[in-house]
């Protein structure tokens, strides 16, 4: 049988039946037209889209490809692998096979009569050399950087965008309710952390996490227990845990689990590429009053927050009223990361990557809107002792917000 | 307790009792030494290493920096996070905290006594926008790509980097010895690769592999079943199976799996960075026989490429080899891709990467050298039905290669 054949046969009912949900055309014409919207603000006459995230967004599929839009006129999706399925995949109306770059410029040609004047690229992750091949195969055309409208249009999920991450969010509900009964005194970190990752995939997790990144991976299994909670490691993070190997210094280590240790568990969960952020202290038996009285303290900050959510409350406001509110609890040196290595921000944005606008953080001022989603993570990290925390992901409703993570803010003892 | 003074007494022999492996000052040295005798030939003055990867194989950590390195003086290490860890992870002697890019250029002269004239980037991954940064930051400096020189001096490996990789191979074996037992009917594809994906962490598997690439995401659980295995997705490779979504469109699916289907398992196994690229086949119960026949002709392309693996070996001709032989065994339309989907190459190199030198490929001739590490991967594709391969990785020795996958060859009927 013939593979384009096949994939216009069957592929669709076969996907669907396996729990695929196709971005629906309403959908992509809602998000192009906030991204035109804002080409035309910026007299952006084209966008070359490159990224994978910002073109899945705007297209419904993550095949490989370049997704070119202009202002007028329609999208064109050129495809490198696999053409069939990128046109089921995605409500895009013109896809079209690129076998090799140097077509391109003749593939916009025939579908957008010339070639843009000036083109949109996302510069913030397009590599060098890449940037340097656009330049000749448009050598009249003048490039600008894209990036910032895909964060700022992207930063406002719309209801579809919202129902996946609540879909991430109760995954992350069952996962965190199954692990009292996987964890097990004498456990590794890895072992219950990738036992965790077991189970959510069962539930619908897709294993990754998404980043927009050079260097920054995220992955799941971020599990620490007892001193590994008090370290930090290669990521902006109040704690990074000791991880597995200097090439993969962060998250769940071969540390054995003890009893009566703080354990943290702060794993995203990703549904359709949505991802929802969440932590929550785990202990085998009772953890020392002074972890309790942390994580208590965490708790308070994380409801102080959630208190001023609503449309038009001010992110770094909200981040600095945490500072005041841990000093006042006793937390100054150890509130997001032990002295020197304090984090800045309270919360993230996230959506298709983990670290997307708004960011409740010290010089970022903008107002919430509605639509947006981001996780709030108050931490307490004790060198050589042990960290803990509380982490919700939540959306900005008309009135206030939505736990988009809705699971019990608790320790969980076992 | 001061972070600092943790890491400081506490950090190396926990990690040490832990399974960390520090990289040796003598191979950082060797590595440093080849980086720099490619850098004279080329006239480069200096390197600013930006890509985690090619600083963790020059420094021995990957903590969140970068590595600046002077053909004549010593290399320095600028920290952004986490510092202490960094020194204790790297036998590099010069290691400084860098708060802010802004200091990054006084940062240089103290250490260099200038700025150098010209200073190589690895422009094949470093985003526009950091390239600007540095321009700026640099504005008499001239910058040239210093990727060829990573990518060329990489592709020799150091006795270290082979037994990593051994390593790596020795727990891909015992795994998929396990697999025998995990393995069972009804069953999904993902449920599958997860629990496998669990038990490789246990025996040390690092969870993620790595790829030098703006969109082409590495994940473990590469599992196709029957017809999910003859389907092409958006990676350069025969099969990219299913998938769970739109957005996550390779490798597992919740498909469940069923008696005598094909069953593929190509999964990297990772250790302290080092990759191993392996497939095996598995049934329950016994396979059509046109499976059984695919798998076979596999393995004698595959032993056909063995037979030919010695240093000065071509590259190309050992590719070109493999289409003549599939052809004759009766494949032409089926081997390394549908037709019209068919990939060209029969290798890839392994390392930090998956996607190192050498290319065993159509248009990439060059002789194979002594310590070149690479995974074979003969694989037949039928679209609506299923997918076949075998892959194993090896490295170049002086008479010929040694096999670092030493799982049975053999299709694993359970």
């Amino acid at each position: 049988m013939n593979h384009g054949e096949w994939i216009r046969s069957e592929f669709r009912k076969m996907s669907e039946d396996l729990g695929f949900l196709f971005t629906p055309r309403e959908e992509i014409d809602n998000r192009l037209a906030r991204v035109r919207a804002s080409m035309r603000k910026k007299e952006i006459e084209a966008l070359l889209v490159v990224q994978k995230m910002d073109y899945y967004y705007l297209s419904g599929t993550t095949q490989d490809a370049l997704l070119f839009v202009p202002l007028e006129g329609l999208p064109l999706l050129l495809v490198r692998r696999e053409l069939e399925r990128a046109k089921v995949e995605s409500p895009i109306d013109n896809v079209v096979a690129m076998k090799s770059m140097r077509d391109f410029p003749l593939l916009i040609k025939n579908h957008y009569g010339r070639l843009p004047g000036n083109l949109g690229l996302e510069l913030d992750v397009l590599p060098v050399k890449d940037y340097f091949r656009y330049q000749e195969l448009f050598s009249s055309t003048q490039f600008v950087d894209s990036s910032p409208i895909f964060r700022d249009v992207r930063k406002i999920k719309s209801p579809f965008e919202v129902g996946l991450t609540r879909m991430a969010g109760n995954i992350a509900k069952r996962l965190y309710v199954d692990a009292r009964s996987i964890l097990k005194e004498g456990m590794t970190e890895i072992e219950f952390g990738s036992l965790l990752d077991a189970v959510a995939k069962r539930y619908g997790h897709e294993g990754l996490l998404r980043v927009r990144s050079l260097n920054y991976e995220a992955y799941s299994w971020h599990v620490v227990s007892g001193l590994t909670g008090g370290i930090v490691s290669q990521s902006d993070s109040p704690m990074g845990g000791l991880g597995l190997s200097p090439a993969f210094p962060v998250g769940a280590s071969r540390k054995v689990i003890k009893a009566h240790e703080p354990i943290l568990l702060d794993m995203g969960i990703c549904y359709h590429g949505y991802q929802a952020d969440q932590t929550r202290m785990y202990s085998i038996g009772e953890m020392p009053r002074k972890f309790i009285n942390a994580y208590n303290a965490c708790k308070e900050i994380h409801d102080a927050v959630l208190e001023d959510v609503r449309p038009g409350a001010d992110t770094e406001a909200l981040f600095l009223k945490t500072l005041i509110l841990a000093e006042k609890l006793g937390y100054k040196d150890s509130y997001l990361g032990p002295p020197g290595l304090q984090t800045r921000f309270i919360g993230h944005g996230i959506g298709l990557e983990l670290n997307e606008l708004p960011f409740l953080a010290q010089g970022h001022s903008t107002p919430l809107e509605e639509g947006m989603v981001f996780a709030i993570e108050p931490k307490i990290v004790f060198p050589g002792e042990g960290g803990v925390g509380l982490e919700n992901t939540l959306v900005v409703t008309l009135n206030g917000y939505e736990i988009l993570t809705p699971t019990e803010n608790t320790i969980f003892e076992v």
